[in-house]
């Protein structure tokens, strides 16, 4: 490896060190090592804690420092190598070195670009933030560190070790801002970590990161072309390749990209509600009475919430039944839509789920939309904000069978595809609609004399108008990766989930919420501790049963060890929810997951 | 400066070098290093020009080895320096150097992390990546690069120089996505130039760019304390000290960061609509009939978007009249209040614009606070997305005085604040508003049985479920620059408004659009070519004044000198709005701007 660390930390150390104490730092550092060669091993948060007892300034200088040799071999024999070798025999290449040390206690946000003389203090500072991350990334995915360091919020709010959150009038110098970067990671979650599963979007894909730090850097605005004229054209070609996908023809239609499933859920309601009472948006609900819509009892709640924001109200959202496995009974809508017309209500949308929260359940969407032509109701859609993914792999997408006659799709590549967050689309089967729908026409954003072809221009098709650019790294993710290289990310995170299935389906302390294999990543389930796995049912063991996975989690974050999801489900009481999303999850993290589950549940 | 560039560069190069021609390629160098030395120097562009003649891959390598060794007199002067020393007296180091080469035509995203062994790549592939990065940096800050290099939609997706927007099945080496980074980055436009004053948001603040780099790489939600109780609680710190700033007693009330303004002028709307009536989230609009909601004819387009989404209709939503500088009569909005309660309507808000968004005019707050209590109507809210910026301000802030008295104000640090885009707040006054308005309980994120406090969970107050984080960028900048460094730079910007205001009010050829010195950075006006300046006023001289602007500002992109905003207002033909919140901006820019105008403009 080209190892720029080694002279960058070492240089940086010594800056740290000009400002404290330099020889007891230099003391310290030997120290740190003797104690790395000697078996008795003390944890850097030991001698943080000794450091901490300086004064307050000294203390936070010190930890600095500390964290920033963490990974002590690396940095020990980095000094080893340098003092033996560099520092005698390159003179000149050290003096260098030397000549461009930069002491950040001593400059300022001020003091960088776009300020006099502020490329180099600038590329220092950014070259260091760069070092911070890429330490952090590579312990991310370092099985031997913790997911998380877990701190109440008083704890943290107190301030840690010095570690201070409150903002004040005047500024600090880049030394402390680069020690509050590193305290913001060491205080938080790595999602990224092969043992984190407490989300459907888990993981930490290297180009996607690639992605968003230069979208950072180009800082610009979905808006129009003429200020994101390639990010553009890139949301076009990559909605178009979805929509494709889909499975509708020649790729036709219209989308963009949302800040997340549950605004690209409500653009689904709205371009329904447009396309078919076009008066609302400009006389308001009143002009559409008692309009409905159906969505399943297990369906995400960004619907619920989408009802109660565009004036159609909750109870207006008629929730579906589910049978076992947490799939819509056709007939259940059938007869629901029904009895909706026969109260005078008009059924508007009906929501198939593709990919269900909790249980990872496919609703059947050729049944759905069959009762639906069939009942000569409106518009409907399908939400595969967490299924949508599977679209991508030959062996999984049936499950989506029917999808292409939907007409909007929710599809969240920040889920299953394993895209940073946010990246989340909507797509519409039919032109027009969605900038029908949303258009206001603001001269002063979207004049039509433009020089160029204003049709490329998305600000009016949007409901917002600043808009992140959120399509880069995933562009450049399917890039990298192909087509094909989803699908195998997705084959492989089913794979994983079916292993885990098998695993625990008939091992003693173990029950699956529903029977049969999950149709997504989803696995149900719960853990019974010895103590509770003899108990008549009834009463007594629910309510002991409903304790067992939020006390394990507890237990979990605590020791820092993996992150999984829990909850209860109508009247099912909490149970474990198992995804996978996380490209970095081996068979040996998922018995990594019921080993760390038996032993914290056991004695529960 | 800690030269890492160097030997990184030159290892480069000889990487690429290996697998297209080497002689061809070092005699290339060579040749580009005698031209940069010889006063008929040959561009870059033109060296890519011969360079794409070669076959496409091979002139795809070219130009990518061509694109970065641009910065040539650094990369020759690397080159010389290693050839000349390193290269012969310290081969020890060097062949480490060599050892470590990294040849990204053979890896692919699938060699990154977590593959086996994959570290090394990844950081040598994030290294590179940086590289193409503090480049672009370095760039964006200097005068004599472009602002955009422009072309037309469908130049770019007919593939410029091997840039090839198309995804495909299969994957691209990492070498290929190195490119296609160079690439978007060379096709975009350069927000952070100093010349770029296209939109209110625009700058690039290295603290708030190391901000976003490490929360790409922290890649976590914001909708539980779980995932992210640093961010949660910096967020949490930050609300409050806003409130503070705005003048709520304590800082009491509430919050959110949302995705981009329109967002949370939709906040704002629907937490009115559940205080005043709260059944409207259970029964629809029904439930509460003919409300009508007031805002400025100049106010932004988010607030007609709103209307039409939530469910009110934009015929419900009252224009107010402005007085000739864009501000609100406070006379108007009581006589259509009158008005529309003799129709039966019920006024439910209204909106006080702080900074609109062509003119820049602040709304008189306390009349409007005045009259709205007086009709005895319901909730009002200020809008300072674009004018909130001017609270952080001593010498400023009283343009917003009054807003003290809202139930909500948004306010987005994204645009005159200077953090990247996106970062917008929406602030509550009265706690509970709103989650009570959004709070939909999903039991499977928000179990109220976890370890810790879960009020600090913010997903049920917000209508997204994944929140991207949008905070810890601002955090960051609030303690590297303090209260002062954000009053310094609002005070800066309207002093260089004021500038050009006094520069060109009495300069020939130039009209404001309104009389007097403009309350924001906002500076409207009219550009007169010589040959419009005679005219007698009637529609031929309307007519002709309408296209100057818009064929200033083609001619303008086509150069890529610099970029500035227009419009039309109302009867008004179209004019420049410029506007300044970008840190890198100064006189000697204002300058080069009128300069521009005039000699792109002069003969039209």
């Amino acid at each position: 490896m080209l190892d720029l660390r080694k002279p960058l930390n070492w240089c940086h150390a010594s800056i740290t060190c000009r400002h404290v104490d330099l020889a007891f730092c230099l003391s310290l550092l030997t120290s740190m090592h003797d104690l790395r060669e000697n078996p008795n091993h003390v944890r850097y948060d030991a001698w943080c804690g000794v450091a901490h007892g300086c004064t307050r300034k000294l203390g936070m200088k010190i930890c600095g420092f500390l964290q920033k040799n963490n990974n002590l071999e690396e940095k020990i024999s980095s000094f080893k190598e340098r003092s033996s070798k560099d520092l005698l025999d390159n003179s000149d290449r050290d003096s260098r070195f030397r000549r461009t040390e930069t002491d950040f206690s001593n400059l300022f946000a001020r003091d960088l670009l776009p300020a006099k003389n502020g490329e180099e203090p600038t590329m220092q500072f950014l070259l260091e933030v760069v070092d911070i991350l890429t330490n952090y990334v590579r312990k991310t995915f370092d099985r031997s560190t913790k997911v998380l360091d877990f701190h109440h919020p008083h704890q943290l709010l107190e301030g840690m070790e010095g570690f201070n959150l409150e903002l004040s009038d005047q500024p600090e110098s880049l030394e402390q801002i680069l020690v509050d970067c590193r305290d913001t990671l060491k205080y938080g979650v790595r999602t990224g970590h092969p043992r984190f599963f407490n989300q459907l979007s888990t993981g930490l894909d290297i180009i996607g990161l690639a992605g968003e730090w230069l979208t950072s850097t180009a800082n610009t605005n979905m808006f129009t072309y003429e200020i994101a004229p390639v990010f553009v054209l890139m949301e076009q070609l990559t909605l178009k390749k979805m929509r494709e996908i889909i499975g509708w023809p020649d790729g036709e239609g219209d989308g963009i990209f949302s800040p997340g499933g549950a605004i690209s859920n409500m653009y689904s309601v709205m371009t329904a509600r447009y396309k078919f009472f076009p008066d609302v948006k400009t006389k308001g609900m009143t002009a559409a009475h008692r309009l409905v819509l159906f969505t399943s009892e297990h369906s995400h709640y960004s619907i619920k919430k989408a009802s109660a924001a565009l004036g159609f109200g909750t109870e207006n959202l008629i929730l579906l039944s589910t049978d076992e496995r947490g799939r819509v009974i056709p007939a259940d809508l059938e007869a629901k839509v029904i009895d909706a017309k026969a109260r005078g209500c008009v059924p508007m949308f009906v929501n198939a789920t593709a990919g269900s929260t909790v249980y990872g359940a496919f609703d059947p969407i050729h049944e759905i939309a069959d009762i639906w032509l069939i009942c000569d109701t409106f518009s409907w859609r399908a939400k595969g904000a967490w299924g949508g993914g599977l679209l991508m792999s030959r062996k999984h997408r049936h499950k989506l069978s029917g999808v292409e006659r939907a007409n909007s799709v929710t599809w969240n590549p920040h889920k299953m595809m394993g895209v940073p967050l946010q990246c989340s689309a909507i797509l519409v089967r039919e032109r027009g609609v969605l900038s029908g729908c949303n258009s206001m026409c603001a001269g002063y954003l979207f004049q039509p004399d433009k020089q160029y072809d204003v049709s490329y221009d998305t600000g009016d098709k949007a409901i917002q108008c600043g808009r992140h650019v959120d399509i880069f790294k995933f562009w450049l993710m399917w890039k990298a990766k192909g087509t094909i290289g989803f699908e195998h990310h997705i084959d492989k995170c089913l794979d994983l989930s079916h292993y885990l299935y098998t695993k625990i389906r008939d091992r003693e302390g173990y029950q699956m919420v529903f029977e049969g294999e999950p149709q997504h990543t989803n696995v149900c389930f719960w853990y019974l501790p010895p103590g509770i796995r003899d108990m008549p049912d009834g009463q007594e063991r629910r309510d002991r049963l409903h304790k067992v996975a939020p006390k394990i989690k507890a237990l979990m974050m605590e020791s820092g060890t993996t992150m999984v999801g829990y909850q209860p489900q109508g009247d099912k009481v909490n149970f474990f929810r198992m995804v996978i999303s996380n490209p970095a999850a081996t068979r040996s993290d998922i018995d990594f997951l019921t080993d760390e589950i038996e032993r914290l549940g056991h004695d529960l």
